[in-house]
């Protein structure tokens, strides 16, 4: 737990959120870290097995606070920008390689870091109020913030990626959507509930081998296809050897529904 | 020719169709082998120059059977298993390596292997009737099968293929046409025609090029964006040796459709 | 300036366009290797901050003509082919690593080397009348063209890329815009100003850094995830350093516009 988002748990979901909501949930130095933290710790987690990002007082997150972030980094030296800018990265490594798929649910404002949040979550939902910047070059910095040059063109294609970056303007809901930025687009009083349940249908999943498919749609971010398809062949057989699979299959002869316990 | 799956012959056009229409079309294990063994030995094929999937019965493929497959599976050791998984995976990269664009025609249920099949096919058309899940973890096993954590957000974007990996969801045939998964939807008494007039129209095109167009997608998959330039640079100096290229030249001034054949 | 294509200059963007507009603007050896040069030396250019790929005459370009390209190339040894493909490629990368974010402003015809020409820019728009056709194929060569099947399957998806490149057919201008391919379309009256509006908008911009975003999409396109993120740390720090990230905090802080001066 901490003082710099708010943690709740609904079953073996982790509803996180930013909580300072009368500045519609900036960033921290501390609130980076602590989540970075948060995210590390439940690879390690046996109880939850899927997490929510949701929106506080009607917004996602403004990102890093001018006042509080953007006015030290200006007189920071190389060192201290570095451990910044890698701190911040690490946090995005940390959702990638914790194991548990993450649902965001994005309303109002999501830009800067906040952005990123949701683009580094597994699954997006959005309500048509979400405004979406990956503002950084109108602070004047790069687009390259986070692994947004890197994970953005994979979600949304390069052209409109590139526009995003270099203009650093809003991407309105219907766009996210149409793009695939956005899997689908729910209403601001349903869009919590409806990605709580998304993110419980998940969690009753197998959940071994959905560690296993974050695993590998990282894994061969950057593999030649038919290396991957070998990594693939390897990671399935893995998965092959778990209880879950053999329950699955019971199931299915039994015609009920497969009730998964994680082994 | 094989007792496991169905194949014609349309001029240049080879047409396969798992033939199990009662059942939806699923794989046995002979079925994976057999394939994967029609594809290899496809590449030496000089009659061959493109292929076509189709559906038989109002269904595509219904997958892995799930007794026939599933079960004996769920008793099989790691050799077994992993020798199984690569058997599989086998059949895509054999896909891939043909030297053939391939049309996948999908109508009705394309479900596990059988989304696989499509997925790996060049283009694909489907009726408005597709259902197309990648339903792997409602098996109890992950996303990662035969390539889809590679292939399926290269065609779809990342999102919303973690989406279909992570639940097991349907794709509608709408949602595959907007995703780009389909390339276009056709009615379900025409798709097979359709599916071949592209074929054929493709297979009249200059196959040696159209060869190396399917070897270059899959040799720039991993590429750096310079280094692909440079290999495109090769791969179409090769090209500009060909007769083709001089036949539609020629046809070009004489203001006459080029005949291609293949040198 | 070069009299194979014509350049202008509107404050700190270069307008640039074949200047054949009685032929559709096609390339010639000469304009191929005129446009690498020029894009080569806009690298090291202090003045000019981003650039505008224009039309011509109602049309982007006709691409590699066919009787001064196509004739001789038809007749050469295999030392003058790579010598041609490689310069061709040599035009794309120099739009590639120039450092100046480029915009497409595609009206007519745009096929060939001239599709390339737009693939290659970093954002795209077109007018309704925007005939885009990666016509390789029906002149009897690869879709292996420029970086086509690296670029093209990024932007758009790799199924559609595919049926592009397999048909060589016409991706009209609202597939263009649906896929991504067109970042919007604009009437046949406005697409030049527009296009140079939104060009003007991001040389306003902090150049610096936007030069290390066009780096970074470049740099990150075959890394794995985790390295792109220290990548990106690294190269976002370097931008931290910058007289231009403390011009926008100090106009943020005095409620004013930032004025970016490029250092």
């Amino acid at each position: 737990m901490s003082a710099h988002f708010k943690l709740e748990r609904e079953g073996a979901v982790a509803v996180v959120r930013l909580d300072r909501p009368e500045r519609k949930n900036p960033f921290t130095f501390q609130s980076y870290a602590a989540l970075r933290d948060w995210f590390r710790d439940l690879a390690a987690d046996e109880e939850i097995h899927a997490v929510v990002i949701a929106p506080n007082g009607r917004n996602f997150s403004s990102g890093g606070d001018v006042e509080d972030i953007i006015g030290p980094l200006t007189e920071m030296d190389m060192k201290g920008l570095l451990a910044f800018t890698r701190m911040t990265g690490d946090l995005v490594k940390a959702m990638l390689t914790c194991g548990k798929p993450i649902v965001a649910a994005v309303d109002g404002v999501a830009v800067g870091a906040g952005a990123i949040l949701a683009m580094a979550s597994d699954i997006r939902l959005a309500t048509p109020e979400a405004k979406t910047a990956f503002l950084f070059n109108r602070v004047g910095l790069a687009g390259c913030d986070m692994g947004a040059c890197a994970m953005l063109p994979r979600i949304i294609g390069q052209g409109r990626a590139a526009e995003l970056l270099y203009t650093g303007r809003v991407m309105s809901a219907e766009e996210g959507a149409a793009w695939g930025f956005y899997n689908r687009l729910v209403g601001g009083h349903e869009i919590e509930a409806e990605a709580l349940k998304l993110a419980s249908r998940i969690a009753a999943g197998p959940r071994f081998a959905n560690m296993m498919t974050k695993t590998m749609l990282l894994q061969e971010w950057d593999m030649g296809l038919e290396r991957a398809i070998e990594a693939e062949a390897q990671a399935q057989a893995i998965c092959m050897q778990t209880e879950d699979f053999r329950r699955a299959y019971r199931a299915f002869m039994a015609r009920e529904k497969p009730v998964f316990e994680g082994d």
